[in-house]
């Protein structure tokens, strides 16, 4: 059913301007263009064309590192216009040709991807005051509406020929799975009889119609379409100028991250993911601050702003993103990964405190906004996350927050190592879920009384009083530590991952739901079971046979 | 990659005591017990046996009777004590041999039932203040668990051999998928990573280990379980009684449907259900109340409990319930289904004002809820509803919930054939979604100021007003009409099953999720897609080979 991995060197999730093959980005003042011009040789694979900004995860991997140093490099940038670069065409969606070709796995991690590069452009808006707004000035099909559906405002060119549109369902036969459903009716509320239509209608909607029905905030005829978006960009510039006073603010330059590699083993500056394919089992290690490291944040938001993207909250969790990039999509045989925060619990208490005293800064802000998103990132990795608190371990605050994303948290109680574990008050907010709520408080669900008299105190726990406090899953000895974990990896190791994916994704977020959560539920996991039916992908499949003279044959039953 | 159906013959949904196989209920006073005691040999279908009070959809078929029946036969029950009838076994949940046989759809359907009449439970529990505990007097695994955690109380025998479990990740690859993994972080509030040890641990959990992990509410030897469970239930409707005043109430027979079967055709007395197996269409036809039923509801509540299941709010919802469940389940092929509420607006109207002034009356809350549990099994079926308002409609109040359950809702505008639409208050509140909103405000969603000038007015409008308020999807004149349905109808039956399944259960609940909405959202549909996983139900699959010799064979890659 699988056809073969099309990915057989590593996908690389580095990479900075200098490199772009599909994205023009231009600056004036606080307003950005950010121009879509797909390269069609430059898919990350062979065997496609990426044809009229279509696009492939490199693309993608591209659009997550512009609205990354957009944040960093470019603070003093309030609105962001998203565009295309080429005539006549938007954006095509996600290149289709490369989701019939591809694997299984392959389609639902790029669907995952994209999706977080979608929230980010939404996470941009809602914490660092960065708007971006789709100037759609051509065909905008499936993912190229969707990706205008993570903008604030869309404004649709009236020529004739620009429309948006969701065609997955009449044509391909799968669904508009980048958050479109669920944007169209909970974001933009289109109302539900109408999302129907529209999502079963190839051609889209244009014109009047599409703003009547909420598909877009306005259109204009192409001889005033540039410049009714750059009124439209400087009105709203201008107005968030005011809600966020213009501050003198200079970027910082992200650097490469550079991490050696070796056989098993990418080894970063404080992180290291290593594995062995045979056993799957991984292993990820992060190493918190040093004192020096605390000692540079505690002489203000200056020097860190001199410390660049080699701040330690910064750099280690840029690191961890990485890492959890790459063990998601070049290892899909590791079921287990084991976590340990490493190093001095008491300075990384005092690093979150000083990190939390500076969150007024801009620079600060992005770097504990960057911090949850890294976080989210193993919260939605379909892979079991075992954090081991033995000897020389220090979860603290940030990096407990590891322990807390994690399926389980193996703590060693034993006096002559002694374990540290604590709160800091980056895990009472700051850190939030997918689905809005903290770490913490999905973990105490049930016990609220537990959650409020750890209160908002930062505090250092021996694993006892942890365990007390509900915030360790199995305690172990000394004399039991290595069988009982050996064991227990033994036993996750034996079971279908299938079936593991889909439990963990139902135990993991306890409570409430949000927009995004239903994108990363709902709508993905229909998703993934469409992709894996025969009407979408079997030999006669609709998405097997698009741009071929073949018509799908589908089995008609409804389930 | 499916096996045969398995379902030769048509299923039937009716059932009454008379006929029981599988459970065993008493009553004394306010406290009913009900023991399941399956029948080994009385399977829906053959090829399989029931052993260990495992079930399959004929179990649940009695099972959901039972809980009707209990609301409207008897409600002067407060405590329903839910335990086994056999001995050394309380429940050993799905049978797994009926599972391994079964196509996807079966089980799809299977699920779907099951979690509703779980559903059905926690609904009596909230809107009837009828009570279930669980008397766990045995071996509670997998489905037998996720029965119990339906109950508001569960208690455990302790007898060294009495345990919670549910084994469906380690011993057959598949989820908990009637709700399990859900109840246990969102109901019962356990912490997921002890949820995440106990849906791995194949041998459960007992002792006052349960107790501790929050699995069940207290745990009796054997010697006294009896004892304690009679005591807590003596407690718990003595509390209720006090809470609930104990109004004499009688409670009225529901006899069967005796639908008249013909060839592609189901008539009850206000519903009609036919169907084209070629065209893959299906007509669903419901007649509202007349001047006779508002009459009658005008006399008061004695005059309705007088009419009992004859009431017309009563039979015709479970008229609409059993053809919604014979469409699900007996006529697979069926794409689309052509809604029509026909009647006298008027009347249809008058009826919901006279049905709402006595909503205070037991049995008319049931009826209403009643009503409220009908309608969500359109929200949750899988095929295309459209809502034809031609010549002769009336969709008002109770039957304009059609018209919004429907995922779009045509609607001719003609002065020579007067169609009526309407809104009764039974739009505004007792009639929510499975998401807990009312389908007029998830349909409306984006215009609150359309929604609150709606009010809670009850009034009939024309076409062109409703419209105007945003009820109407597309309002044709006569010229159009013919046309314009037809080709919505062969577009519609032109695309692909699947992917209209998943459009249509994400576009369906705009708003907010709750514990019920993330049952049949992100949990069944995660439980979907591992069903039809080679992992699971492969050739080497784990549950295809559950109980024989051969171990399952993964393919070990996370997807």
């Amino acid at each position: 059913m699988e056809s073969p991995p099309t990915h057989a060197t590593p996908v690389d999730f580095e990479t900075d301007p200098s490199r772009y093959r599909h994205w023009r980005v231009s600056y004036d003042g606080p307003i950005a263009t950010l121009a879509m011009a797909v390269d069609p040789e430059g898919g990350l694979r062979s065997g496609y064309e990426l044809k009229l900004n279509s696009y492939d995860l490199g693309v993608d991997i591209e659009l997550a590192d512009v609205v990354r140093r957009m944040r960093f490099e470019h603070p003093e940038v309030r609105v962001v216009v998203l565009t295309s670069g080429l005539d006549n065409v938007f954006c095509a969606g996600a290149n289709i040709h490369m989701l019939a070709a591809s694997t299984h796995a392959w389609k639902v991690n790029f669907c995952k991807f994209t999706n977080e590069t979608r929230c980010e452009i939404e996470d941009a808006e809602a914490y660092s005051g960065q708007v971006y707004i789709a100037a759609v000035n051509g065909p905008c099909a499936g993912g190229g509406y969707e990706l205008a559906l993570a903008c604030r405002e869309i404004y649709l060119q009236d020529d004739g020929s620009s429309a948006v549109s969701l065609p997955e369902v009449p044509l391909l036969g799968v669904l508009p799975g980048t958050g479109g459903l669920t944007r169209l009716v909970d974001k933009r509320k289109v109302r539900r009889d109408r999302a129907d239509i529209f999502s079963t209608t190839a051609e889209g909607i244009r014109g009047k119609k599409a703003v009547e029905w909420r598909l877009v905030d306005g259109v204009y005829p192409r001889s005033r379409f540039r410049e009714a978006i750059a009124g439209r960009s400087a009105a709203l510039a201008a107005e968030l100028a005011r809600a966020l006073p213009a501050a003198e603010r200079r970027g910082i330059h992200l650097g490469p991250l550079l991490p050696e590699l070796s056989a098993g083993r990418r080894r970063y500056r404080h992180v290291e993911l290593s594995w062995d394919d045979n056993a799957r089992l991984a292993r990820l290690t992060i190493h918190g601050p040093t004192a020096e490291d605390v000692a540079l944040l505690g002489r203000g938001a200056e020097a860190a702003h001199a410390a660049g993207d080699q701040l330690w909250a910064l750099r280690a969790f840029r690191e961890l993103d990485d890492a959890i990039l790459h063990l998601r999509v070049n290892l899909p045989g590791v079921g287990v990964v084991l976590v340990r925060a490493v190093g001095d619990a008491a300075q990384a208490l005092a690093h979150d405190h000083a990190l939390t005293e500076l969150r007024g800064d801009w620079f600060i802000n992005e770097v504990i906004r960057h911090m949850a998103r890294a976080l989210r990132r193993v919260d939605l990795s379909s892979r079991t996350f075992f954090a081991l608190g033995d000897a020389g371990t220090a979860f603290v605050g940030a990096l407990f927050e590891l322990a807390l994303a994690a399926d389980r948290f193996y703590a060693l109680d034993d006096e002559d190592a002694p374990v540290q574990v604590g709160l800091s008050p980056l895990n009472f907010g700051a850190l939030p879920m997918t689905h809005g709520v903290t770490r913490l408080r999905a973990h105490l669900h049930g016990e609220p009384e537990q959650l409020s008299r750890l209160g908002e105190a930062a505090q250092l726990l021996s694993v006892g009083d942890a365990d007390e406090a509900g915030l360790v899953t199995v305690r172990l000895d000394g004399i039991d530590w290595d069988d009982d974990t050996r064991v227990a990896i033994e036993e996750r190791l034996s079971l279908s991952p299938d079936a593991l994916s889909g439990m963990e994704a139902n135990l993991r977020f306890p409570g409430a739901e949000n927009e995004d959560s239903k994108i990363f539920a709902r709508l993905s996991a229909w998703q993934n079971w469409i992709f894996i039916r025969p009407n979408a992908t079997g030999a006669h499949g609709a998405l097997t046979l698009y741009g071929k003279p073949e018509r799908p044959h589908f089995d008609w039953n409804r389930v």
